[in-house]
Parts: C-alpha cells; sequence; structure tokens
C-alpha cells in the first residue's frame, strides 16, 4: 500500500465505534470513516430501558463516555480522528472493487468509498410481526432512542396506563419493569410456555412470581393476533382473549441486519447472522464483521449461536480491528452469560440450562442451593437462590442460573469462569473466593451448591425437584412430605400435603414414620432436609429424598 | 473395626464442628466428639468486628445457623448426634494408643478419650506482644465473644474515648472501622512501613487516605514500646511519641496453637503452623488437621503460607472429615484471596502482589484501571480501582487488587478462578461475564484492566506509576505533566505540576510541546492519557508515557 489503511466502517452504534477507536490507537495513520444511518451514533442501547424508566435522566448521557464526553461526530472527528459520515447509509458493497456505495440521507447524493478493510457492524432490529395494527400509534419497539423518546412521551402525557408488552424475552421484561416504576398497569403477552427463555422453567416460575408480586400479569401461550385502535392502540387480540391496551411495546426479539452482506454475497451462518471466523472475518477475508450482526461460536455446545450482547459487540469489535491492522487476536466465543434485574431480583445464568444439557447428552446432576449472599449475620445479606448443572460422569461443570435480590452476577461470573476453564463441580468446591462477612458467607453459595452436586454424584443425596413434588401431590401419591424445620417455621408458612417433625426431634420419632413409604424431606433450604434424609436411611428407610431447595425454592402456592 | 469409627475433634469454632457435621453425614454410625475448651461453640470469629460495631445485634447471631438455630452443645447432640465437651481442655495426645487425654475445666477431672481418627482444630491465637501493660484494664485482643462483649462495654460505658489498635491488619482495620462507628476516636500504630500488608504500597496509601478521610489517624514505622496506665490504660508509649488512650486492641496477629500437635512430636511446617498433605493429614496418618491451625499450600508459589480464614477453615474441615471416613478428597491450596470492608471501601486481592511476582522472577506488567462498576449512566454506579498483575512473557495472569466503593469482590473473585485455571490476559479479556446496566459496563471492569495489560506488553502503552511521578515531581525533573481532560475537570481538581491541554485540541497544539522533552499524559482514569500518548508518539514525541490510573488513582495530595 502507498496510501495510509482505509477502514470503512459500517454502523456506529456500538461494535463499529470500538472498531474505530482501536484502529486509531493501533494505526494512527489510518483513515477511518464510520457510515450510520441514524442520526446519533455510540450510544448505549442496553440503557434505553432505564431511560425510559427515569433512572437514566437525559438521553445524552447513554451517548456519554464514562467521564462524560458526548460521543458524537466532533468527539469522533476530533478526539479519535475518525470521520464520520451518519444520516447516511451503506447501499452497496463492490467486493471486486473494495468500495462502498453510501447515500447522503439528507440530501439524497450518492458517493463510493474506497477500502482496504470492510467491518460491518450493522447490528439488529427489532421483529416486528406481520399482523394488523403494529403501525397504530403507541406501538412501539426498542430499537433506538427515539423509541424511548416515544414511550417516555407517551407516559408522560399519561396516555398510556395500560401497556402490552409482547414477548417476554430480556427487553420485554427490562421494559416492564422500567414501565411499572413510570406507574403502568403491564400485561406480559408471551406465546411460549414461559418467560425468559434463557433459564430453567422452575428457576422461571420464581422470577413469575415475584413479577406478579409487583402487579404484572403475565400471560404465556399466548399469541397476539392483532392491534386494535383507530389513530391509536385500544386493545390486542390474543389467542386468549382480548386486553385492553392504550400501550403496546414489541419485544419479540431481534434479527440480525444482513441485507447488506447477503447482497455482497458474503456467507450467512444457520442462525441467519453473518458468518464470521475467530478473528472476526467474513467469507470475504476483507471484509470484518462484529456486534448484533454477526453470530458466535457457543464454547459450550460447539455450536453457532445468535447472542446480541454489547459487552460481546465491544469484544469483537477489539478483536477485529487488531486483526484487520495486522495483529493476531481471536475471538473464542460466548457462553452464553446474562444478567438481568427484574424489580428486585438479579436474574443471572451462563452455560447450559438442564434440558440443553440433556439434549448434549449429558447425565445431568442439579443442585438447588438458596442462602444469604454474605454471613447470614449481617443484616444487608439478601437471599440468593442457586440452581447449578453438572454432568455425572465427568463431574463437569454444565451450567449455574441464579435468582434472587442478592448478588447472583457474581456467582454467575465465577462459574463463567470455571466453564471457560472446563472445570469440575470439586476443583469450584475447593475455589479460594475471598471471605469477610460484608461479602460473602464463610461457605459462598457457589461453594454450595458445587458441594451439593458432589453429594448427589457420590450417592449421599438423591434429589427430587418441587416440580415433581407437585406433581406427586397433584396425582394425590401415597408419599411422607417431611418437613423438618421448627414449630415456629412451621407456623409462619408451610407446603400443603407436608408433615412437621423438627430436625432434633426425628431421632426420637422415627416409630412416627412407615419404614417402606416413600419419604421427600425438606426444610428452609434443604441442609436440615438433606440431613433429615441421611438419619432416615441409616435408620433403614428404603426411599428417602430431598426436595431441592426447600420451602425458599418451592415456586407454587404455599400455605399461610 | 468391630467398633463404630471414633471421631476426636480438638477445638469447636470453625473448621471443629464442619468435620463433625460432615463426618456425621457420611458415617452415620460414627461416634463423634468435640472436645472445646471455652463455653462456646461454632460461633463466626470474622462476625466479631460486626458485633462490636452493633451492625450484629446479639452474639447469638454469630452462633446460630443460616435459619437461626443456635449451634449450642444441645444443638449437636440432637441434630447432629455429635457428643460437645465444652470447658474441656486436651492435654495429651497418646498417638501409639490413639487416645487423648482430657480435663473438664469446671470439675478438674481429667480422663482419656480413645480414637480412632483424631482431628485437630486448635485454631490461632492473637500475639500478645512481650511488652509491659498488656494486662491492664481496657487492652483487649480480639479472639472470642468475651472480647468483643469487654470492647462494647467499655464502650457503652464511656470509658473509651481515645483508642489505639496496634497493627493494621486485616484486623486492625475492621475493628478500627468498628469502633469509628461507635463514636471512638482511634489511632492505628503499625511498626512496618505500611498498613495491609496483603496490599501494594500504592494501592494502600488509597485505602489510608480513605480512612483518614473517616477521621482514623495511621501511623506506620511506629513501634509499640509500652501501655501505660495504674488499673486502667492511660496511654501507649511508641517509638515515634506518646499517645493517649484509654483503649488499645492487639491486632497484630495471630499465631497457630500446635502446642498440642507439637508436644505429640507431629511435624510443624516452616510456617509454624501444623504441616498436612492435601488430604489434610499430619505426619501421623490417623491424625487430620484443618482450620486456622494448619498452614496451606501456597497456590502461586508453590510454598507453605499460613492464611488462617474462616473460609478455608470450612474447605479443610470437609477435606480432611471425607478422607478420614475412606473417602479421598484433596484441598489444593489457597490463592490468598482477600476482601476487607473499609468504611465505604471494599478491599480485596488475590494471587501475588506487584513486589512478590518479582520477587518470584516474573518480568511484571501492572495495569491500573479505575472505572464505574457498573454502566457509567446507572446512578447506582461506583468507582472501582482495580491493579491487575500479570506476566510479560508468559502473558499469565498473577494477581490482582481492587480499592474503592465498587464492587472489587466479584472482580476478585473472578480473578481468582482464571488464577487457578492459569489463564493468560487475553483468556480474561475476551472472558463472556454477564452483562447489563445495573450490574456491569460493557466492558467489565476486569476485562478493561486485562486489555491494558495486554497494551503494555504488545507495546502500545508505556507506563508509569503515580508513585514514580510523585519523585519525579519532588526531584524536579524537567518533564512535561500534561492533563489532557477537558477544562471543566482541570478547574474542579488538578494534580501539582500538571499543564492542560484537552484532547480534542491535542492535534492541533502539538507545537505548544517540546517534543524532546519527557512527557507523562493523564486524565481521569488515564484512557483519554492513552489516546493523548499515541497521539504524541504518532507526532514524533520520543519519551511519552501514561501514568497509570489517572487522577482517579492518585494517591498523593491533589489541588482543588
Amino acid at each position: 500500500m502507498n496510501h495510509p489503511l482505509r477502514v470503512v466502517i459500517v454502523g456506529g452504534v456500538a461494535a463499529g465505534p470500538k472498531v474505530a477507536s482501536k484502529v486509531i490507537r493501533l494505526c494512527p495513520e489510518a483513515e477511518v470513516t464510520i457510515v450510520e444511518k441514524g442520526k446519533l451514533l455510540s450510544y448505549a442501547g442496553c440503557g434505553l430501558p432505564y431511560y425510559v424508566s427515569g433512572v437514566v435522566k437525559d438521553q445524552k448521557e447513554l451517548m456519554c463516555t464514562p467521564v462524560g464526553a458526548v460521543r458524537d461526530s466532533v468527539f469522533f472527528q476530533h478526539v479519535k480522528n475518525v470521520k464520520v459520515l451518519n444520516e447516511t447509509e451503506a447501499m452497496e458493497v463492490d467486493r471486486a472493487s473494495r468500495r462502498v456505495r453510501v447515500r447522503d440521507l439528507l440530501r439524497g447524493q450518492e458517493s463510493w468509498l474506497n477500502y482496504d478493510k470492510l467491518v460491518l457492524a450493522t447490528g439488529a432490529k427489532p421483529v416486528v410481526p406481520p399482523i394488523p395494527g403494529t403501525d397504530l400509534c403507541n406501538v412501539f419497539t426498542l430499537q433506538g432512542v427515539h423509541d424511548a423518546e416515544g414511550i417516555r412521551a407517551a407516559v408522560a402525557q399519561d396516555t398510556a396506563r395500560d401497556v402490552v408488552i409482547v414477548g417476554g424475552g430480556l427487553i420485554g421484561v427490562e421494559i416492564t419493569e422500567a414501565l411499572v416504576q413510570r406507574g403502568c398497569r403491564v400485561t406480559i403477552v408471551e406465546m411460549m410456555p414461559q418467560i425468559l427463555r434463557i433459564l430453567d422453567p422452575d428457576i422461571v416460575r420464581l422470577v413469575g412470581q415475584h413479577m406478579e408480586s409487583h402487579g404484572v400479569r403475565v400471560l404465556t401461550n399466548t399469541k397476539l393476533e392483532r392491534i386494535e385502535g383507530e389513530e391509536s392502540v385500544k386493545a390486542v387480540q390474543t389467542s386468549g382473549g382480548r386486553i385492553a391496551a392504550d400501550m403496546v411495546v414489541l419485544a419479540i426479539g431481534v434479527r440480525p441486519n444482513v441485507a447488506l452482506a447477503e447482497a455482497a454475497n458474503l456467507e450467512i451462518g444457520p442462525t441467519r447472522a453473518i458468518k464470521v471466523n475467530d478473528r472476526m472475518q467474513t467469507s470475504d477475508p476483507n471484509i470484518y464483521a462484529a456486534g448484533d450482526c454477526v453470530e458466535c461460536n457457543d464454547l459450550m455446545t460447539g455450536k453457532p449461536c445468535f447472542v446480541p450482547l454489547d459487552s460481546t459487540a465491544n469484544k469483537q469489535g477489539r478483536v477485529a480491528a487488531v486483526n484487520l491492522c495486522g495483529g493476531e487476536d481471536h475471538f473464542p466465543g460466548v457462553l452464553g452469560s446474562t444478567v438481568c434485574k427484574v424489580f428486585d431480583f438479579c436474574v443471572a445464568r451462563t452455560g447450559l440450562g438442564e434440558s440443553a444439557a440433556k439434549d448434549q447428552g449429558y447425565d445431568v446432576v442439579t443442585a438447588w442451593a438458596p442462602a444469604p449472599d454474605k454471613a447470614h449475620f449481617m443484616p444487608e445479606a439478601k437471599l440468593l437462590m442457586l440452581k447449578l448443572i453438572a454432568d455425572r460422569k465427568t463431574r463437569k461443570l454444565l451450567g449455574v442460573q441464579a435468582v434472587g435480590p442478592g448478588a447472583g452476577d457474581k456467582r454467575i461470573d465465577v462459574v463463567a469462569m470455571a466453564l471457560m476453564a472446563g472445570m469440575t463441580v470439586d476443583q469450584l468446591a475447593n475455589a479460594d473466593l475471598c471471605y469477610a462477612p460484608p461479602f460473602a458467607p464463610a461457605m459462598d453459595n457457589i461453594i454450595t451448591a458445587a458441594n451439593i452436586v458432589r453429594n448427589k454424584i457420590d450417592g449421599y443425596m438423591d434429589g427430587i425437584t418441587p416440580a415433581e413434588v407437585h406433581q406427586m401431590l397433584e396425582e394425590k401419591r401415597d408419599f411422607t412430605f417431611l418437613d423438618v424445620r421448627s414449630p415456629q417455621e412451621y407456623e409462619q408458612v408451610r407446603l400443603p400435603g407436608s408433615m412437621l417433625i423438627p430436625l432434633g426431634s426425628l431421632r426420637g420419632r422415627l416409630g412416627e414414620l412407615l419404614k417402606e413409604k416413600e419419604v421427600v424431606t425438606f426444610c428452609k433450604i434443604s441442609l436440615r432436609g438433606y440431613e433429615a434424609a441421611l438419619i432416615l436411611k441409616a435408620a433403614g428407610f428404603n426411599s428417602v429424598r430431598v426436595m431441592d431447595g426447600g420451602v425458599a425454592m418451592w415456586p407454587f402456592p404455599k400455605l399461610v
């Protein structure tokens, strides 16, 4: 090359600006141009729910650097020496001549930009279902700042009291919380049997209960048929009936923007996102892609997956920049690590869920570990409920899910590192995690979870899930449902069909129980339940199982 | 054996009860006896500072299980089927006959207990310096509940306004905070050049500043010579002068209780704690040891270390129990993971510190990464300052230190897992940590830290520590100390000897700077500082370095 490296980046929200910044750092002489269809660039799309809720006061905050500089075109030009063409659309990639045709959306002029390296960071766009009424007033998706502005305005003008959120995924749940905080009555309409499909159904039940306790109505197995209204929305018609609504937010999911890549005959993967190698190169080695428009390698399955996340976009952007400048870096893939705030709950997961793990052929063992997230005597300790998933044969960790007010994100990140390293439950159980009463229990929650898995694999503990127990109760099966908590605890709340023998008196009251009858033991968190099961087994009881998670993780109605 | 397994456990605070509980779960028929010198057992010793501060209201809370059952002798006998001999001292181990001579401290009677397996969980005791006055009234250590009671009583009776804490280790710092919360004026007297020797000196400076902002006086390089007073303490005499005090807390450190082990000719390690293998066996295969009386394997150095912690004690107790019941489990060792609350700061570390890493022969590279611990636009985001330590040659992670109000414990635990797995900075930089604005920035703090190390190793960034810059300023060296923040930021606070050229105008104002003169750039967090350095290097400046951590981590006086 007898000219500076010319880099054209299509897309200016997350991965694009990251690529631009990093390229300039690596090759200060490079000529970098960002082409962005919208007016704004480099805003934090994942912050939009918090802008709707009012937690974030000013949309400028979403566009700032952590030190408060607004990342607009002037910022990119002056600070970064990056040329920004905003309100400009990339129309066509001419791979043979290495140029991109762009159209100035304000003036309508078209021109060609030459590149040595092209980066597609075209992102994803919300899916709009092909049903009547999506073009009515007060029907929104949540793609850009303009959507968030529209929702805010409707709420401020008091024209959005009854809101239907279509889709119970991460975005649907986040916007639900935002609108409840704004005083709206919210109904989630979800086509599938559960919301938050990133979680196992039993864990989702606990989240659903929490949402309902905040007044949210969750309708699963319910399909949106049409949106009704004249100018503005008045109701939605679903497979389960009509719901009055003066606002509808479509949060069905997002689809990668691949039109430009497809038209250029770049390879599209099975997830319908752009296929890239671990250097973030597309099928054309001079064209890179990063962010929400590409598919990733799922480190747990080795299969392609589509998991659009700002965190991933940033990492991929850096990798793309290093490689296109002549360096060598690799993006290994993702574990599916996800976290979401749901009112007072932190809801998070990484790795495989229980059924995904079974689908992969693993002999799955699960542990349910509810416990305070700090030393239990600290007043700020909060309940954290963990479900850890491992393989019986290899003892390898497969995944973990967290729900509750406690610090779940910390434990998810710990397991994410363990999954990256292919660790076993035994290694996790002896991990040297930091301890002091204001930060963790002496036996960290995740270590306790690992030990429960070990107890199960080693044959000391037979577990049964609350869902299985619930079904036994529904079917009126003949078994002893043995609560071993204290009389005071039993007084406050109890599970249907249970009988009480406090653990301390169990050894002396064995005669009250039939040895031949199946027994399911439990307590608040099923630690005493576990000890009770051991006592019963030692006393010759034939069939004793411990109910996973105890009263704390029972996701069905309790008797109060 | 034609009799049930007889297990005698000496020590009933942390590791001892853990061993007992686990043995009973594994071998319900075992005869397990705990011998405990004190009246109480199984209390959370690490909770004592929070009992002193009043955060924990009732000492019973420290003795409870997470569900509120008090772990006294009755509890152990009834619930666990474990015999407890409290107020009983183990006097002698007769290894040949496998028996322990015990003495009932109330009645003075002695007897022998036969064992098949013996467990020493004799703990550690505070070091009391051999100086006059340690027996005066209102001179305390912090070993047991009685000490905490004594301190509480003195504070309540208003006979402890001016307190001297001798020793600035973890316990000294925790009790300092507790007493400040109780309204005491506290001075820490530390013999060594710094408090909290688990941290690097530069990081400790930031902690020291925070303590001083809460009114704590920290005197380092100061040796306690004697404690003065008649009945009660009146003052302490130190190498630096006399300090009036009506209470003294000796927090110099703890020493493992090995008298029983030593008298039984069990091997004592170089740290003066009991030597055990990774099955927690002492040099006598029938005698196990766990908790604060044993030494550990340092996973970073492979050398023995003495790091007494309740979290470690619990893990070791489980390992000892599994092995003595005929199973197989291994305690691999520790990384030195530690966390401590210091007023509003979380202070934590794992792995090697900078100088320890150099001592191990590594070519050390450090990154300083101050940033909000959550998306910067979330109001609850708090500053977290990280120092990451890695090896230039292998790119392997060596350690990390965290300080600030942000969630440092999470990042320390993430790195602890990475250290266990021997990961490189490159692996950490692409880790799939969970992201949502209320929980982390899109580029997690620890990923940013890893990327800074990568930039340094790959030659893009030359760092200089604030301490080195401070020394250059002290020595009146001729260099350009270039602040590239905004004029508004410069107005609020600035560093001595610095000049301002905001990053956005730097390209146009290069003529104001001498190319031949050494330049040190910085900003608030040294990201703009890094970009400025790249601009200067590209413009032909000879010697440009970025000051690690920027204004955020400058631990010396600033100009306000």
